[in-house]
């Protein structure tokens, strides 16, 4: 894919475009701000919107009744809004059972949150599987509140109805497959995640002009509960996933940060780790731990997938997770761009990557004659003479492109644009015919 | 055990003054002073005594003569002791035959062992298997040596008779046993090594309240010999051992050093290394060689034990081994009692270490169900959701809460617990039945 | 050998002298500076030699016609010879065609090769497998050259003839063999590799003299052409070598640096990094890549040999690799000496190395009863009990000597002499009878 050399400033600039647009909407883990985000995908790449019922077992969880909200505010007794929904749907606790109740400021209290250390932000709550209600609110505002009588709103319903979810499956020459996971329960928060949702739509939608060696699938769900829900629905597609990433947190300005697999040596990993070193760029790898994302699922005993998460900062890092201030001035087009290309360059590296036969085993084969490099000998060899040296030597069948381009410390492309040059001088030959 | 947080200080100080008892006895690798030690020892604990016969074979060697002493010293010809066994027995080179006899000074210093770095302290010497007779004195004592005629005795007799030691045995559930080794051949020796009677005889007496799942040797031996002797004699039971450890110099002030087994990566190696990583205190540890104590022969190429030893300062290093100045005052209670509470930590591990499995291995079962989080979510985990969720994803039968916790960073104490609220709750059970 | 120790300064000065007397001729892949360099060779070892038709398949390669040359020089239109052949032998551009012609400077210009950034020293160009013509000098002399007309000869023949080599099989007690092998190709340039002739040479010469437990091949052959050469006349032997060295640039005055086999790992790998950290020494190590020298075609992929090269500058990291400057001065003959003992003290280690059985493996043995140590105990042990207990302990047929010593941290040395000593009180045995 030769646009693996370019920036995808284009891209991380529609990327951008696509996030400011599902920004505003409010959505949970069920519910019609899910379904809206996954129309609006739907223009873009033709995924397959997913509805399974409230109530449907997923191994030890339930499909959970599905919440809607239409307003919510808290009202001083002068009436006036002091809190109010319609402002930024973060000042709902998520998932909250609808009220309409006057009560004292005590009472009142034991339901607001707020992050004293930043008393410019607005929490992100949730309370999916305990029964409450709830705002999140400035500490700022939470310190004017006075003794009062407040009118609490919140006119939500929590029906039975479904769980949405969008999939799409890239058909490649192999049924061996690689599943690209992002979530989009987040209401108005953009690096975490609306950026995994419009990078993996980005993916999606350039690879599927690509001729593709593996297969893709790509999943906007709902997290924890979404995940959980693909992988009860679809245990016979799971022996095929030979590589998986998590999307999240990508278009922050931070250096690249990836987290292993469980199996902390799974081929994802050697592949993204050779991407982000070829780079030159800084980044840090975290080894696996059962926190976090989806990877907690895919990851679990029963399924050890090799999936790991490639993210820009780390999410347990940076003060404005899970708050307001994870807002769209947060991220920026170029970093989405780059991410972008981070993630072209490991599904090149899963799709060039072969084992090959050095025809002439014995020996160097006379390049010279085969007008491979200049023919005037006693100059220090330059790049390609190593790079095709270099896959001579170690293609006796153990070594993969991939392998060679590690332990020559060349990049992967040079060693897949040398590896070309050989095959078409026929000096190598694919291991597996 | 509960115990393992506290600092064992009311431990430290008993085992103090247990060792400000047994401190001036004339002890050797044979005779009475080994006696009336294993006789003390037998008050606190139910030790049996062995007495094993001057002249069997074990293994390449002999059991030796039975050396007993009563008095010995260098008179001036003024009649004054100016060397005397009587202010410490340090000043006898250890096993020395008997001497009554006149002589110059020129063929008395062939006999006199000093220390010039250190000239106010006594060495320790001892000529076992090599006839001959000896004192050992300060340098400065030894630079008032004027020519005189000097009246020199030793009143002692190396005759047959026995090797003692003293072996006690606490049954557990398992046959599976832990082997506790230490020396008590030395004499006026405070670190080197009535610390480590002491805190054998302590261990020994926690454990025998404990219900145990392993069954514990204690041996109190003299050093080299004592073991030689007692691994000819139990060949049988040396299968049984799992895993070892010398207790020696515990009582000094020094950071912890653990000088690892032979294979270098046992169980016990791992074990007390987590232990040392757990209590954030500095310690080192030092890879096996085969000098230093009984452990040269617990790990001999044909048994290989895995037996490591757990000390303070490491005995090669601090000036004060082997000489009058590891007395009374370079111990401390208290890093009696620190050191009494790591050998119970590492016994706490071996104890407490199981494989699990996890009943729930496809995605992670719903904590919340079972009220074992906080069900509100978006807020950072805790520790305990942390070492839940870790045993949950890494019980699929390779792990034991010991790996767990050391993939995990976290103590293995707070893995343990989190274990026992699983098992509570039905999510994991161990691997055996 | 107990030569190991000294600093073989008798065998530098030599080895520099014999270099003294090659670096004249005038030397290319074939021709009579190969044979005449060769003959000087016999007559201190004696070497096999070998010619090898022009035309001759081997492998993808074809044995090339012979080169020799008469003459050379450019002619300015005063008459002057400008550049002289008879000054310096790489004055030519190695393997040049013939030519005698007239020329302008502008087409004179695109035959001559300088290095401007050192423009006091004359490059060292050849052209062997693209017939071309050409003239190496020093760009202060080409920055003088004025428009003219210039008369230029290479009085040279391209024929019908051989490749010449030489080959010196030294019979050991096994058929297992080592390979020795150096390249004999460059004209006046001495450290590459006048130094690497001289010092196989002389690792030749001392072993003649031994008794040995291997068998030993020394090669002199022209560097890439020369060992496809032997080896396509030589797969029969090819499973016999064990251990091999590429002998290249050991005469000037850097630190040691060894190039690893492609196994990374190999016996010969260890021997000789154990060499140069028992030396004391400061050196480097460079992990195996497949550019360099004949270590390119002994560790092709269809033969994987375990060959590494021991040299002192890394050839691509010295400025004057390639360059007249690479002459006499710039070699030592203290460092030849140095290069060359630990040449010795690697094969010493082959020679040496075996696996034994401590013969007592239950318990020390009794080493007192022996007499292999002062009886007198308490004393800290010095290395020979050392490097005798180390032995004892880890004889359990597992580990050589070689092993051993890197474990205990031990000089091989030290580990040889201690096993002697062992050997004579029939505590150990070899384990291969």
């Amino acid at each position: 894919m030769e646009r693996a050399k370019d920036n995808f400033e284009k891209e991380g600039k529609e990327i951008y475009k696509l996030i400011e647009r599902l920004y505003p909407i409010c959505r949970s883990i069920t519910g019609d701000g899910v379904r809206e985000t996954l129309d609006i995908i739907k223009k873009i790449i033709p995924i397959d919107i997913k509805e399974v019922p409230t109530g449907t077992k997923v191994f030890d969880w339930t499909v959970p009744r599905e919440w809607n909200i239409k307003d919510a505010y808290i009202k001083n007794s002068k009436g006036e809004k002091i809190v109010d929904f319609k402002k930024t749907n973060l000042h709902v606790l998520n998932y909250s059972i609808p009220i309409n109740k006057k009560m004292n400021l005590k009472e009142l209290k034991q339901h607001l949150f707020t992050i004293p250390k930043h008393p410019d932000w607005i929490p992100y709550r949730t309370t999916y599987y305990k029964e409450n209600w709830g705002f999140c609110l400035t500490h700022n505002q939470f310190k004017k509140l006075k003794e009062d009588t407040y009118h609490v709103v919140i006119d939500s319903t929590l029906e039975k109805g479904h769980l949405s979810y969008g999939e799409l499956y890239l058909k490649g020459k192999n049924k061996d497959e690689v599943l690209i996971s992002t979530y989009l329960c987040h209401p108005s928060l953009c690096n975490d995640n609306l950026s995994g949702v419009g990078l993996t739509v980005y993916v999606a939608l350039l690879l599927k002009q690509m001729d593709l060696k593996y297969s893709y699938r790509f999943l906007f769900i709902p997290e924890t509960i979404g995940s959980i829900t693909w992988l009860s629905r679809n245990e016979d597609k799971i022996p095929n996933i030979k590589h998986g990433l998590v999307v999240t947190c990508v278009g922050d300005r931070g250096d690249l940060t990836y987290k292993k697999s469980r199996k902390g040596n799974a081929a994802i990993d050697i592949i993204v780790e050779k991407v982000l070193t070829d780079s030159g760029d800084k980044y840090r790898t975290i080894d696996f731990f059962p926190l976090g994302s989806d990877e907690r699922q895919y990851s679990s005993p029963g399924f050890d997938l090799p999936v790991g998460s490639l993210m820009r900062s780390f999410y347990y890092d940076y003060p404005e997770y899970h708050t307001s201030a994870d807002n769209l001035e947060f991220m920026s087009s170029k970093h989405l761009g780059d991410s972008l290309k981070k993630y072209i360059r490991v599904i090149n590296i899963i799709e060039g990557n072969e084992t090959y036969i050095n025809l002439n085993p014995k020996c160097e084969p006379q390049l010279g004659k085969r007008g491979i490099y200049d023919m005037i000998g006693g100059e220090k060899t330059v790049d390609l003479t190593a790079a095709v040296l270099w896959i001579l030597n170690l293609s006796d069948g153990n070594n993969s492109l991939l392998d060679i381009s590690i332990r020559s410390k060349m990049n992967f492309e040079q060693i897949k644009n040398a590896a070309d040059i050989l095959i078409s001088k026929k000096l190598i030959i694919p291991k597996d015919g």
